[in-house]
């Protein structure tokens, strides 16, 4: 390892326009600010040095072969839609973006898989598939991310529930590792032990030990039709206690998601999108898929029942798209409706086992408020993975909203180990978690991440200070 | 790292002998020969230094951190049924049985998961899942084999295409690193983005980075019917042809295995177990899972449909449990049918893209009768994971059969490459495959292999010679 990184100097920006184009580089003042930050510039605003647009493997491949006999830190960015802090440029050095690479090739249909570039826009994925009859299932809120940051961070979303995560659906990828080596790990194949499984170890590594360039991503035959019920309930705790109730059904749901009064009410005054069921405190949400009708009906019919059973004071069932889409378009406007009620806002993305749901659902308002602190946990109960988000209100001065986010995550996140769960569900750690890491995994687990991290990027030059910070980063 | 590995002395028998118990540590020849290879001793017999039964996950740690300090490798053992040399003690020194850690704790119905011990047999997993209306589908043939080998092996087998692999239902694991850390990877949670994904970098790593104490898996609602197909065709290649054609479907099926009439014929004469479909030189099995008798009606109608209009003299339904027990009766004794039929056996378990089946069994063929050996492609055809036994006849010499071999598998392993695929589908590397697999995967991945190796196992004490080989093991 050699430090500190260089500084780098006119002679690298001509490099890398060498290797590139001209009108494809910006240094400096030129960078747009947009690109010194993701989705949570409260996670850090940095500068890089030079920002690129690439347009083939070729050129990453000969950017970070310079970069690593350089010693110049390399920072790859997709859409820049994360929620961690984790695509930006900590220690300065190079962003290279791959939004030019956006190509979606044909749809292989007899090995039901489809191929694109990292920049290719998961909604374009998810539509390329369904256009040949097929289905795309990953579905993380944010349609404008990149397929390469979905799998690079692992995205997880609604319908994790029946169909996994981006990780269950990675066939495949090319990468080039922080030599310029350009690597594949596995191939469109469905099973494979041949050596390590690299590529699973990469899906989630959020850009710190190579940079994907293409991937091949596995797809369903398309589910026939689907229904979404919503279950209203007189409190939260009673919600998350029906999650397990729902599960134990022969019928796997696609979607658990459950959401609130308050916040509905929210999304209603702030954004004008109407919720079609009025009663109930809290109200669970789940969607069925199925290939055929009766399947479909079985599914719902069952579902129903065990919500009367446990307490629903209804269950409203949406069988049009139309009726569906009212209910989802609500709950996926949360993160815009509590970004509009609130001066900002800092998340918690635990997830914990199903089975302590309720249990932390109700001992995470406690500790918000014990704080000062008014908390919307929402999202995915049907993963346990539940979005615990806080609002800045008006009166807070910085300090004191500083000071009680920093209090109230300490404490969620112990009481997240305490049952069992993990520090993060789906955003991942980037550089807005990584403080809270160490305590959550222990010391042994670090120094073995920073093995891993070396055992690829010995010279630590790719996204430094995320997910592992090395003391020698800094110097 | 310190070579050469110590040569063990009394003092070292006596410190496992005390931090174990004397009736559970075997030196020497005391040790049993079973124990000096796996199911393959084609790929090497190599005696213990001393065997040892451990109980719990302390006595592993205590074990590790010892031979950690005084460089002595460690070769984890469960069942001892893996098929590539995987479990030998190459380098001598120490082989830990897990088989009596055996515990299967009461199935979690609030996650659906089961958490067992390593030595817990697979088959008692599946009992134990099954008695409380869940199901644990992985089902690699081998009956007897460890939960603990499977996790570790990544075992695939039949079920691998409606229900994925080991991997897909592994929720988190107890380790032991080499250096005898005990050590969690992820806990009992659905998604999980807290650091790397170290858990499925250790599923399928064969032993090499660390032993595996405790592990806890995802379950299944289980399916309430199912029902086998068996299509009998002219050749194995229009069986191969038919599978994408099953795939296209908008039923998942649940496993789709060839067989050639040779193979039936071997198992009817040698085993006297006999196949209830006369016809076809080849046969296609399709299996179906439901959750419904309707959804089950609606898929067997289609694949039954879409076999007669693709060649299938006739598509004989296998309703009952009886009659489709008659077909998988005989699949499931291919082997002991190959090993009853010849002197020994050499396998290729190289895994294609599902569109290039077909060019591969009948390049395959070729290749092997070129160098005069009988070829039996068989397996898991849904997966692209072809099973491409040779058989030895008595009229071979030693020479002949392991120059003929050698020369076989050298061509498929590149054919396969040739063809995106794999060298190992589900058996893995270990010692068997070692010699193919730098050509294979090439220079710059071994070197990768090599880092991640070092990252977990800096001293090379664990499992050395086995997926990677370092110069210095030899010394």
């Amino acid at each position: 390892m050699a430090y500190p990184y260089k500084k780098m100097q006119e002679e690298d920006f001509d490099y890398i326009r060498s290797v590139t184009a001209e009108d494809r580089v910006w240094t400096g003042d030129e960078i747009a600010r947009e690109y010194y930050h993701d989705e949570m510039p409260e996670y850090g605003e940095y500068p890089p040095e030079l920002y690129v647009e690439v347009e083939n493997t070729e050129e990453i491949s000969k950017i970070m072969a310079y970069a690593y006999q350089e010693n110049i830190p390399v920072v790859c960015r997709g859409a820049g839609t994360g929620l961690a802090g984790g695509a930006t440029c900590k220690y300065g050095g190079i962003m290279l973006s791959i939004m030019r690479m956006n190509r979606i090739f044909p749809v292989d249909h007899k090995n039901q898989t489809i191929t694109a570039e990292p920049g290719a826009l998961l909604i374009d994925i998810q539509a390329a598939a369904a256009a040949e009859g097929l289905f795309y299932p990953p579905d993380p809120g944010e349609k404008t991310a990149s397929i390469g940051g979905n799998v690079i961070t692992n995205a997880g979303g609604m319908k994790a529930v029946r169909y996994g995560l981006t990780r269950d659906f990675v066939r495949c990828m090319e990468v080039v590792l922080p030599d310029g080596s350009i690597m594949n790990f596995s191939s469109n194949v469905v099973k494979n032990t041949t050596g390590y499984d690299l590529k699973d170890l990469v899906i989630g590594s959020e850009g710190t030990l190579c940079i994907l360039t293409q991937v091949t991503l596995k797809l369903l035959p398309a589910p026939t039709c689907s229904c979404t019920l919503v279950m209203p309930f007189a409190s939260l705790e009673e919600c998350a206690d029906m999650v397990p109730k729902v599960l134990e059904l022969p019928f796997v749901p696609t979607a658990i998601e459950f959401l609130e009064r308050e916040l509905i009410d929210i999304v209603e005054r702030r954004l004008h999108k109407f919720f079609p069921v009025k009663e109930g405190e809290a109200v669970l949400i789940v969607m069925y898929d199925a290939s055929s009708r009766q399947e479909l009906d079985s599914a719902v019919r069952a579902a129903s029942e065990a919500a009367l059973a446990n307490g629903a004071f209804d269950c409203c069932i949406a069988a049009t798209p139309e009726r569906a889409g009212s209910v989802w378009d609500v709950r996926g406007a949360i993160l815009e409706g509590m970004k509009a009620d609130s001066v900002s806002q800092e998340e918690c993305d635990v997830v914990v086992p199903r089975s302590r749901i309720a249990e932390y659902v109700k001992k995470a308002k406690k500790i918000a408020l014990s704080h000062g602190i008014r908390v919307e946990p929402c999202g995915h109960c049907g993963d346990g993975n539940i979005h615990t988000e806080m609002l800045r209100g008006p009166e807070m001065s910085d300090e004191e909203w500083k000071s009680a986010t920093h209090a109230s995550l300490t404490e969620l996140y112990a009481l997240s180990k305490e049952l069992g769960g993990q520090l993060s569900g789906e955003h991942g750690i980037g550089n807005g978690r990584l403080k809270f890491l160490e305590e959550f995994v222990g010391p042994r687990m670090i120094q073995l991440y920073k093995s891993v991290k070396l055992a690829f990027d010995d010279k630590l030059i790719l996204n430094p200070g995320k997910v592992v910070e090395f003391q020698e980063d800094r110097m």
